[in-house]
């Protein structure tokens, strides 16, 4: 299809095409390329949104009662009394956290994640840091959730606990093949297991509990060994607050729903914000069903057996397959939370990456419409942390959910100072400020107290995170962060300056080229640079060839060619006492360079041999270049290497 | 200075400079660049001569005597007598390689190393063989001695044997060094430590036989463990056969003299004989001795102590300052001996180069007129080989020498058939073959004689060679020769291809450049991409714009910007459902290029932004090389990058 436009006298031709690319290897692997025309504008309802966005908060009930336990273990098992206690604490954080959340969700129907919120409300640097606290946790959420699934393989399967590592990355390998297909596909793999989760935790925890109340419910068989590395024997504050800090895992993937709002059918606030506290409904249910039983069952925290594996087996004790059932759904629910991060993470960056902060490769879409680039940088970083910290959950929790809280901090904190500017309008007065709409409601103090709680409760959170799990590895998540934000600042100044760079605005008619100088070097009198030789007489009739003489004798020789073959173009030897090439060259051109009138341009035509084999390219002086990279930085001297196909 | 030439119609310009490159990290390391006319034309006498050329052959004497014991240990200490025989077999085949060598010093004054003898008497493959099997030996010879040297070091102080590997490794850097200095001084600093050695061997040798003649000589004090890893108890010939095989490398280093003939005193053939002789007395001499006495001493091989080390400290017992002179002597004259190879290697592999076996840059010299990459290759692939077998000489003497016998067989048959050739002439009458004189001589048979006689032994010794060692891992060195060779082969056939593909012969006037057409591929209408207008509207009237749409929106501004700022040129949109940037490009560029008429070219001209810093250069689709590197095998497309400087 050719379109001919002739608009303002310049002729404009539109060609498209339909024809699909070539299919390669990638093809095999991840489907055929989607053109631009299907990237999907189907929207989800609330039961699909909640098998999409809630993965990964409802995945965090398998392993939160565990860590807390961890914790509360040095001090013995009577400590375990506190395990409900703490659970009973962080529900009601969460319950702080979704209604804050909610808020924002309908604030912003257009998508509200922490790094939008605080851009939109609390300037560059907040969110710069609130887009470094998310990238950190998307990453370990993945090395998290997939190392607890992994774990819950090897408690019902033992004998593959020494390949816990392999099976991590192998399963990351997976998620990132199946999110490189597209999102639409993931979304309807995803819907199954998560319900089937859901209806095996109620049905596990429901089951317990009736047989607690009809006295039936036994104690765990067999439990593994507590191994509390040191024994403490006494419950201290900050082991209790230590204790809080672990359990909080329970709270991440909470704000996965104000990112992907746009998913949802119209109204598309509403259905969100009600998916939102249905899964915060869910989550709490089974978090404090699961910390209630652990102590008449009393079971007891390992890395040789989960927690879920211990109730299980217990609660439908004499062994049920129902027992492989919780296994099969948990970690199957577990290595699937991951997806949440590989929906969340290549959009964050395509978002700091359009905003500059980020290498602007990470916003362009990749053959399937996904952004190919961010989910397999994702992909590598996650494995990274799986093969440092070996797939062990309780080494990887101490550096999670700092970033969250951070960023639960910022949106909140944002959102509190937005109500404020709100609430200084006059009814209906509508104002548009950095790129958001601020509209003029009667209950902003109510929502501004409601997000200002919020901010409060999760800056003491992570405060509290921070100080119990400092020298456990949260110190790492602490150095990396502000790293993070000063990478984005460095990468941000650039694409500032060089858009000033660019501008047109100011752009004087440039100077009319004058003369245009042609230097030919070449090393031989032969067929190539004799077809570099044509084309620099193409291009201007002031052409200099240039040797460079190491050896005189080779010298006499190439000057006798050069007078048959060189069609009288005038020669410059460079005599080369020190056996030096690329050096006399460069300062041959250099001198000319500065000799230059206005408008004056220089172009160098190199002659190249292109071998048959690229191997073959070992075999010769990369000439051409090397007189690239030294010239690169020159103005106006060009440079254009004529190559010859030898084969 | 600046020389004006008028010949034939075409102007040749001459510009020498006398100065010096700017100094760099590189002077401080090795000296100032040398201009070429520094070429060292200076000789040396027989006495320097023997410094520099016998280090190699005479610091064999410092383990042949040991390797021959590790050997005859399978068959416990009785087999110890066999040591004698053994040498004594030894230094008569050492006389006949050393005789059939002075006959080729003669033939050969411009030097007549292994190569240069197979090539112009036997013929390409012969001599490509020849020369992989010197490349190869050369290597190990590097590895054998200085491995060796630093064993003799931890015989001394065993508190550095954990890490000899190190040591070695730094000691092979510290000869590069040197050797990448220059000849000249490297010659200057071998020649005290060989006299020494040689003074400190006799004394030690000489005083060891007066005690034992006086019967004052004991035995080794605390002699180290016998290690034969399996007993077999009795002598067999094969045993017999694998000591000699080992006992050979004593012989290595015994063909320097022939390949540095040019560096000696006129007459020059007559004066490297005498070395030669007198090098093969000196050695025979040392080796001699040594084996007798490590019988009467009872001394045992050992990888903990060296059997020079034993035999020091009994001969000089109680221990006296002597001991560690002779310690302190090998160790250097052996360190040393890896620079007769840096001198050989990096000469032969330029050779090779030259001849078009090697990739032609062996062949250039360095900045100090060294060929610098023969030597840091050489340093390379030797410390490669000490740390793969952690600087053992056991376990890389089954490497060694099998090269060194091949290469002789090659170099003595080569002469045999070169007599025979002579003794076709008439008396007086003198013939050019394959670039040398062939000149009749009287006693051509007696000659041819020798040769052909050093050519049967050494060629007898390689196979007892091949087939004792075979499975300690002569079969490596078996499978690396033919594997070098073919790839000698292949580079040749390259180089041969090349030339006649470059070749003026045949070469018709090109036809005439008709059209010249220029393609400007852009990514948006900036200060960058204006640039590149300018340079591609100076080119030719014929320019296109191409623009790659990937967003609708995008292409509509640009469109509007290009319509303002595009001075009129022609502008190709190619809407890319598939977001791909490169393919759509090239799909057009090889449209127009198969469009084409006689004589048309095409001229891609590319905007490149050249940030400030090279790192940021990652922020930025690489386009102008992604673009050249596709289009480099397509004949009559040019690509030229405009590079536009930021900052």
């Amino acid at each position: 299809m050719i379109e001919m436009n002739d608009e303002g006298g310049t002729t404009v031709v539109v060609r498209s095409t339909d024809k699909p690319p070539r299919p390669s290897w990638q093809t095999w692997l991840i489907g055929r390329p989607l053109p631009t025309a299907d990237a999907p504008h189907q929207t989800i309802g609330k039961a699909v949104g909640m098998a999409v966005f809630a993965s990964d908060a409802l995945s965090s009930t398998a392993y939160a009662t565990q860590e807390i336990m961890v914790i509360l273990a040095v001090a013995g098992t009577a400590a375990f009394g506190y395990v409900f206690p703490i659970s009973l604490a962080i529900v009601i954080l969460l319950a702080v956290v979704a209604i804050s959340y909610e808020q924002t969700i309908h604030a912003y129907p257009g998508g509200g994640g922490a790094y939008i919120v605080a851009r939109d409300n609390l300037g560059d640097l907040p969110a710069e840091t609130a887009g470094a606290a998310l990238l950190t946790d998307y990453i370990l959420t993945v090395a998290v959730s997939v190392s607890s699934g992994v774990a819950q393989i090897t408690s019902a399967f033992p004998i593959l606990y020494p390949w816990r590592v392999l099976i991590a990355v192998g399963l990351v390998g997976f998620i990132m093949l199946i999110n490189l297909r597209g999102v639409k596909e993931s979304g309807a793999f995803f819907a199954a297991p998560t319900y089937f989760f859901i209806g095996m935790m109620f049905l596990t925890v429901g089951v317990g509990i009736f047989r607690f109340l009809t006295g039936t419910l036994g104690t765990v068989t067999n439990p593994p060994a507590l191994e509390a590395v040191e024994m403490l024997g006494t419950i201290t504050p900050f082991l209790i607050l230590h204790a809080f800090s672990s359990g909080t895992a329970a709270l991440t993937g909470i704000e996965a729903i104000s990112n992907g709002i746009t998913a949802f059918k119209e109204p598309r606030s509403r259905n969100a914000g009600i998916t939102l506290i249905w899964m915060a409904v869910i989550l709490s249910t089974l978090f404090l069903g699961i910390s209630f039983l652990v102590r008449p069952i009393q079971a007891v925290p390992s890395e040789l057996e989960t927690i879920i594996s211990q109730l299980a087996r217990t609660v439908y004790s004499p062994v049920s397959p129902l027992y492989l059932g919780v296994i099969a759904a948990t970690a199957v629910i577990l290595v699937l939370a991951a997806n949440t991060s590989f929906a969340d993470f290549p959009r964050l960056s395509a978002l700091l990456a359009a905003d500059g902060f980020l290498p602007r490769q990470l916003s362009f879409r990749g053959s399937r419409l996904v952004y190919s680039r961010g989910i397999i940088s994702l992909s590598a970083l996650a494995s990274l942390l799986i093969i440092i910290f070996k797939a062990s959950v309780n080494a990887l929790i101490p550096l999670y959910a700092i970033g969250v809280f951070l960023s639960f901090t910022l949106s909140q904190g944002g959102m509190a100072l937005r109500w404020r500017k709100i609430g200084r309008l006059h009814p209906g007065q509508e104002i548009k400020e950095r790129g958001s709409t601020l509209r003029f409601e009667s209950n902003w103090t109510l929502k501004m107290v409601i997000n200002g709680f919020g901010a409060v409760c999760t800056f003491v959170v992570m405060m509290v995170f921070a100080v119990t799990k400092f020298k456990d590895g949260a110190f790492v998540v602490l150095i990396i962060i502000p790293l993070l934000v000063a990478f984005f600042s460095l990468i941000h100044r650039h694409y500032l300056n060089l858009a000033s760079a660019l501008s047109l605005d100011y752009y004087g008619e440039p100077q009319r080229v004058g003369r245009h100088r042609v230097i030919l070097p070449f090393s031989g009198v032969h067929r190539g640079s004799l077809a570099a030789l044509h084309y620099a007489q193409a291009l201007s009739d002031d052409v200099t060839a240039v040797y460079v003489s190491i050896d005189p004798e080779e010298m006499e020789k190439v000057r006798r060619k050069w007078e048959k073959w060189g069609n009288g173009i005038r020669l410059v030897v460079l005599e080369s006492p020190y056996r030096l090439f690329l050096e006399p060259l460069l300062e041959y051109i250099e001198e000319v360079a500065a000799a230059r009138q206005p408008g004056e341009i220089i172009t160098i035509v190199v002659p190249q041999f292109v071998p048959a084999e690229n191997a073959a390219n070992l075999l010769h002086m990369r000439t051409a270049d090397y007189l690239r990279k030294a010239l690169l930085s020159k103005p106006g001297i060009m440079v254009t290497n004529v190559p010859y196909q030898v084969e």
